[in-house]
């Protein structure tokens, strides 16, 4: 072996025993308040990830789209040959400057919350997405306690994906893991339009 | 309608303007290059909920993983109903403290970019995924300009999109569009173990 494998070997040695020590001293095993948030993307690609991920090993998932009505629409076809596993409630009726309504906005967002809030107390479901729920939050389309209520409430290993940008404060605080997607680089600022597979 | 209405309807109508205009400017569609770097969670999970909306779409995808070897096994099966439109190719051996050997991760990192040079050929392919190839550059494992150039000589419409902590800046430079997920919170922090759906 020469001495640079053999440095390399001592190195990854020492690295794998730090890491084995960490996922040693890690033993909670619980549901996960997950928030996707901010400016980049993938915040609502990286909750439908996480969708595939759990119907692999056969476990339920339920998604509420808040705002996202007409987009979505790769996924939920790809999403459809599970509809033993996956359910989709799309409740939004678009981007809220779309509609130009704010009491269907609020009226929409009361509806998918109250859908949101069965998911959330049935022990049956392992993951349950609020697709751009922190839109509906941010507008105070709806109010954040009692969402947070019922999410302290939900069944105890149910996990829960947030997505949506401005996360408020207290979701943060009250989240487990919070993830922020900001935008290094953009195509839509070097004239690149939306496309299938990509944007929606 | 109220006054309230009234206000939100008139800034809505100027966001929609605002927004119609922007969409109307961008023009360009091409294939998009795209990193999912930082050091937080979902770089990888968004490139699957990519793969997900492109079969939506019934269009090809094809994933080659550089580093993991064991994990990612709820996407794999959860992919594998789609086996005419997905093709995985785990190539990796294990995260690099785990073989504890250059050579052999170098050798692997090869194989896999072998495949991947490949699939980057095929225009058949709507989407390639090279998940953790970041990983392998960092290492320096593999020479990036040359990846850089098969990237580049691509057919035209076929999206690709890396992985991985730590991105280059050359291959910054190189990307499209650009994604830091940064991690606000992490439940590893307060000893939660990785879980099932979650993590793998």
């Amino acid at each position: 072996m020469s001495e640079d494998e053999t440095r390399h070997r001592a190195k990854m040695a020492k690295r794998k025993a730090l890491q084995d020590a960490e996922v040693a001293a890690k033993t909670i095993e619980k549901g996960l308040l997950i928030v996707n948030t901010g400016p980049g993307k993938g915040k609502s690609t990286a909750a439908f990830g996480l969708a595939l991920r759990m119907i692999g090993y056969g476990r339920k998932v339920a998604i509420v789209q808040f705002i996202k009505g007409a987009w979505a629409t790769g996924e939920r076809t790809a999403l459809a040959r599970f509809d033993d596993l996956v359910t989709f409630h799309t409740m939004g009726e678009g981007f809220t400057w779309e509609t130009q309504d704010k009491s269907r906005d609020i009226a929409a967002s009361q509806r998918a919350w109250a859908t949101a809030a069965t998911l959330l107390a049935d022990p049956e479901i392992a993951l349950v997405i609020l697709d751009e729920l922190n839109i509906a939050l941010r507008y105070d389309y709806l109010p954040l306690d009692p969402i947070l209520a019922a999410i302290a409430a939900r069944p105890h290993p149910m996990h829960v994906v947030i997505t949506g940008r401005n996360a408020k404060p207290a979701l943060i605080a009250a989240a487990d893991l919070v993830t922020e997607m900001s935008a290094t680089k953009h195509h839509f600022a070097a004239g690149v339009k939306a496309q299938q597979g990509i944007e929606f």
